[in-house]
């Protein structure tokens, strides 16, 4: 082999979610990492809307934070706006989500890539992997720079062949708007014998937000200030929030659902331009028009770019219709009448890599050291990105330094577990996101617990500094203490009676221990403790862990229990006429899949991409009900 | 035509510190203005070193603010560590110089670009001019949108056909490492019949400076803490400071040039791969090692790219070297010897329009309403192409506006008047950039008089907004107070003499007015007015120009008279055999260039690019003692 600059545990091929948790994941275990990015300048960059978390996405940045990942302590430094969604429906399924501004994301995600010491950012374009006997042995660059390493892991989201459409008439070849694509590393992957296939998907114009009439649309303002959240569990003390920062509701209308409907085919995706799938969750609008044609209006969000520019994101715009389309669309929208954009929408195609190649340690099966992680393995989204990188990261830092098991996650243990679990046992035939309701451990895995459920992996694997198992162990000693005193802490009925009154619930015959009571909805822990005489004085994240653990007692086992009890019916007869269609109980995506498979027991039907575990607990009693 | 989706009057195309500073002007004109450039997140982005100012260049910069520009501005804003340069000479030349947080710089320019309502920032790749009649009326993107003007300017830097070169194998089509290059414009240009040449530049390598041993190099602070200086006339009071970085410097010694000569037939200029001319003023190390082998060492400084990342830039080791080359030579350099590269450095070769072309407004002479400003022209560094970008925006905007005359700096008032003039005039033969040496008013055109110089232009075109003309008039009415009372204030020989001895010059035999007495070197305008019993209660920068102002009073009209005394002299015999390498009095480049070309007339050596005004004073005392 020719001369190679440096050698490494671990390589890893680019900069984005997947790539910097890769990094950080073999640097925390000790390996010798180099991160090896098309532009240093575009590390942490976010390729489409600025925000961070959302249902299930907000629980994987947490599980990323308690496996030491980057992702949750750059949102703490770059937060603009901050929402707990589904705070109606009570702090199991709270569901953190934060805008943010994009350039100081990236700074952040600099500055924490270089806290480790044994991880190097090399600027540089891989051009090909340098093989060694069937093994991947390193990397070579476009710049004529090559490394050796015991482990490569890919992460090069959507440049692999990666062309921009907007319109039938206008494509770019581009891995993200302004950047080029990887052409290289897509012909030597495909010529090593791996199956590829295409992807697509789009992002919305960006907006001027000077010619915004801003009194003709919603606001909604953060709520930092009502939680004091921090998306890492690691505080650090010293860190200021940034200036909050409102977003703006608006809708899509008639108007603008009649100039769409009338270009639909030129728009690049329904004109013929574009065959492969897109993100089904993620829709663009002009499948919104398409699908859902009797929707009166759809939702709009203008987002802030950033606190050093005006520029607005228009999430829920994504598009690949002609730029002047763009424009006119958005001018029939309430408060936007005299919009200027800054920005056109796009749509984009790129290579992915059917994740059935991939082992459960994200390994490619056919090629040992290399590893695949985030949207090259027909993911979509940050978080999913993110989660993916920490665990072939560590994988493939465990396999560089020769120890011991690799790391699978269990379905009951995390999202992450879900995620590695779905696409690599079950492929996915449209870019896959994250729910609740793929998980069958939808009120135990929670955002607020991230760190009871992985903090003995991360113990496990060495991946803490003393001051972080430090914080761990004040936490859990916190939850235990809380717990421990709502089991020692008896209350009487007479001290019960007003919040057992309020709760709606019967009152008490005799005294009870604060550990059973908490169990009533419309309880409280704190309150309990209080009207107990044992009040506490510190609340904060533990509390709420502690109260929920309390109430979910009994949750664990029965959701383990109904996820056995699903494997175990995989004999479960599926008849070929089963009205799918009808099935109100099951998503869209299920009813259409099932309809259109028609599998023959349960087990088949499980094996289906999109068909989730809660979809397979109602069909059965679909099933049973239809008979 | 087909559809426009806006029309404006003034077009810029490309976002770096030519076009930033053009659109900027034009808005203050109150022209309706587009930035299209081909992104946003780039704009401001210092494609080579993270420093702004510096001889002649630290001028420019405070010209630039002086006519409502930004770089100033930005600057205040990302500074990281400053320096004045020639302090050791005395004001009248001193020269400020700062390193910037590249990033901070960015975001800075985005906020200064967007605090004008009529200034549009627009991502797109222009692909094309739109041309009406002979004239330049707007631009069509890659994307697909189309927008009209009245003038266009093209500002597009390195990027017209870039082609990146790391040792004579590897090249790579870039505008800049990491951002695609510029062809159909490229070749639209050329077609309509303008004359293109090709330039090259270079970059060096950036290191990580967590590799770098910092005991074994020597440390430079940062001496903004005793200056407070603002580049900025228009000062933003809030604004703090950063935290200040020290920079570096080592030296590249004799292992570092052996291997650089052993490797030289690799490097890209002198291995045959690249055979337009560079940068005199800012060589590759390669160019060091062949025309200045007997140097013992030559200098690097190691500068910080910013306050999120430790990544550093090695000023003074610009190459085209293979990447392998680049490490071992790094790793030569006291204090490096463990060093890890982030970034090969690298060369580019680009197209550039000879500015002759050009009228001394900017517009392409063959084309109406077509501008070009920057590197586009031939000329080297952000300064220069800030400087022009002001320019050509004004003009453009006078223009589309129909406002009366074009504008047109002297040379007498300004070194953008010498730059406008020399490269328009005279063309360029090697990437031109400015030396206090270009001007024939070195004494007079200073950094601090920017002000005095320029506002009333700008006040005549209307460019300041109501609390900008404020802050000028205070400005000029404290030194105009200072010399007024400098003029007033009578000093008696008694008074006057501690002063007058420690300057060691003659003692006083009668009483003198301050603003004669301070004439004489070594005494300071305010200790004077103190011991006349005159005392002035604030100093800043006002005191410094009206010092000057009152020391060089006289030099305005020699200067004056010197430069037309040359003029006149035109027709000044130059004999054949003149030898010129033996005129020390010149500059290098002024006895090559001579030597070369044989003029013969003074007249004809000042039209010789490069043979500045200074040459040619020297050059006519040299020619007289030859005879
Ligand atoms: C236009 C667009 C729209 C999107 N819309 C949505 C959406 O609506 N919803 C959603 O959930 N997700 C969306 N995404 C997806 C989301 O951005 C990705 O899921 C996520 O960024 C994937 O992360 P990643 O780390 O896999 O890849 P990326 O974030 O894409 O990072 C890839 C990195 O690899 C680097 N790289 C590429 N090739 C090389 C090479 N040869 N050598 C070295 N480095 C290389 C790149 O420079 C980059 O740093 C969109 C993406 C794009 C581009
Ligand atoms: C590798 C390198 C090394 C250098 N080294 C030195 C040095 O040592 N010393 C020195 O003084 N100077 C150096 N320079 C030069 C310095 O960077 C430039 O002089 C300065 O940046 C020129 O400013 P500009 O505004 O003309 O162009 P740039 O700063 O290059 O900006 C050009 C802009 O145009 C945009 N653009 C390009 N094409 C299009 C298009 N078709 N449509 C829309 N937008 C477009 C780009 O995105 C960019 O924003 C170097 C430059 C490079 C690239």
């Amino acid at each position: 082999m020719s001369w190679l600059e440096a050698e490494f545990d671990v390589i890893v091929v680019g900069g984005g979610h997947a790539g910097t948790e890769a990094a950080v994941a073999a640097a925390r275990l000790g390996a010798r990492v180099a991160l090896v990015t098309s532009a240093l300048e575009t590390i942490g960059q976010m390729s489409c809307n600025p925000a961070i978390g959302g249902v299930a996405k907000g629980t994987v940045v947490r599980e990323v934070d308690a496996l030491g990942g980057i992702m949750g302590r750059a949102t703490d430094r770059a937060t603009l706006q901050f929402r707990m969604l589904n705070r109606s429906k009570g702090p199991a399924v709270w569901a953190p989500r934060a805008q943010c501004d994009r350039g100081l994301y990236r700074r952040a995600v600099r500055t924490l890539l270089e806290r480790h010491a044994n991880l190097l950012t090399i600027q540089g374009t891989v051009a090909r992997l340098i093989m060694d006997d069937g093994r991947a042995a390193g990397v070579e660059t476009l710049e004529g720079r090559r490394f050796g390493a015991r482990a490569v892991v890919i992460t090069t989201g959507t440049f692999l062949r990666g062309r921009i459409h907007i319109g039938t008439t206008t494509q770019i070849g581009g891995g993200r708007a302004g950047e080029a694509p990887t052409t290289h590393l897509a012909e030597q992957l495909e010529a090593a014998g791996l199956t590829v296939a295409r992807f697509k998907t789009g992002t919305p114009p960006r907006i001027d937000g000077r010619s915004v009439d801003f009194t003709r649309v919603e606001k909604q303002e953060s709520e930092l200030g009502a939680f004091a959240y921090r998306w890492s569990h690691f505080e650090d003390p010293g860190l200021e929030p940034l200036t909050q920062l409102p977003c703006f509701i608006t809708h899509l209308e008639d108007a603008g659902k009649e100039i769409i409907a009338t270009h639909i085919g030129e728009s690049a995706m329904y004109g013929g331009a574009i065959a492969s799938r897109g993100p089904r969750y993620c829709p663009s609008v002009e499948d919104k028009i398409v699908k859902f044609p009797e929707a009166a209006r759809h939702q709009l969000f203008l987002e802030p770019e950033g606190l050093e520019t005006t520029e607005m994101y228009v999430n829920g715009l994504s598009t690949s219709l002609p730029a002047e389309v763009q424009l006119r669309t958005l001018r029939t929208v309430r408060g936007l009448e005299q919009v200027r954009m800054t920005r056109a929408g796009y749509a984009i195609e790129y290579d992915y890599y059917p994740p059935t190649q991939l082992g459960l340690t994200f390994q490619v099966r056919a090629v040992p050291g290399l590893y695949f992680a985030g949207q090259i393995n027909g993911t979509t989204g940050y978080e999913e990105a993110a989660g993916q990188g920490v665990l072939a990261g560590l994988n493939a830092g465990l396999a560089a330094l020769g120890r011991g098991e690799p790391l699978v996650l269990g379905r009951e243990t995390s999202y992450l577990g879900v995620l590695a679990d779905d696409i690599v046992t079950r492929g996915v035939d449209e870019p896959y996101r994250l729910f609740t309701s793929r998980s069958e451990f939808r009120l135990t895995v929670r955002q607020d617990n991230a760190l009871r459920r992985l903090a003995p992996v991360a113990e496990r694997l060495g991946l803490y500094d003393a001051p972080e198992r430090a914080a761990v162990a004040r936490r859990m000693e916190r939850e235990d203490a809380l717990t421990e005193t709502a089991r020692r802490t008896t209350i009487r009925p007479e001290q019960a009676a007003a919040l057992v009154e309020r709760s709606g619930t019967a009152p008490l015959s005799h005294a009870l221990k604060v550990a059973e009571l908490v169990r009533r909805p419309g309880i409280g822990l704190a309150e309990l403790l209080a009207a107990a005489g044992a009040p506490i004085d510190e609340g904060g994240e533990a509390l709420v862990t502690a109260e929920l653990e309390l109430k979910y007692a009994g949750y664990y086992v029965r959701e383990r229990r109904a996820a056995e009890k699903l494997q175990r019916m995989g004999g479960f007869a599926l008849a070929a006429e089963l009205p799918y269609e009808t099935m109100r109980s099951l998503t869209i995506e299920a009813r259409q899949k099932l309809s259109a498979q028609r599998p023959m027991t349960l087990a088949q039907a499980a094996r289906i991409p999109g068909v989730t575990p809660a979809d397979l607990q109602n069909l059965v009693i679909e099933v049973e009900r239809w008979r």
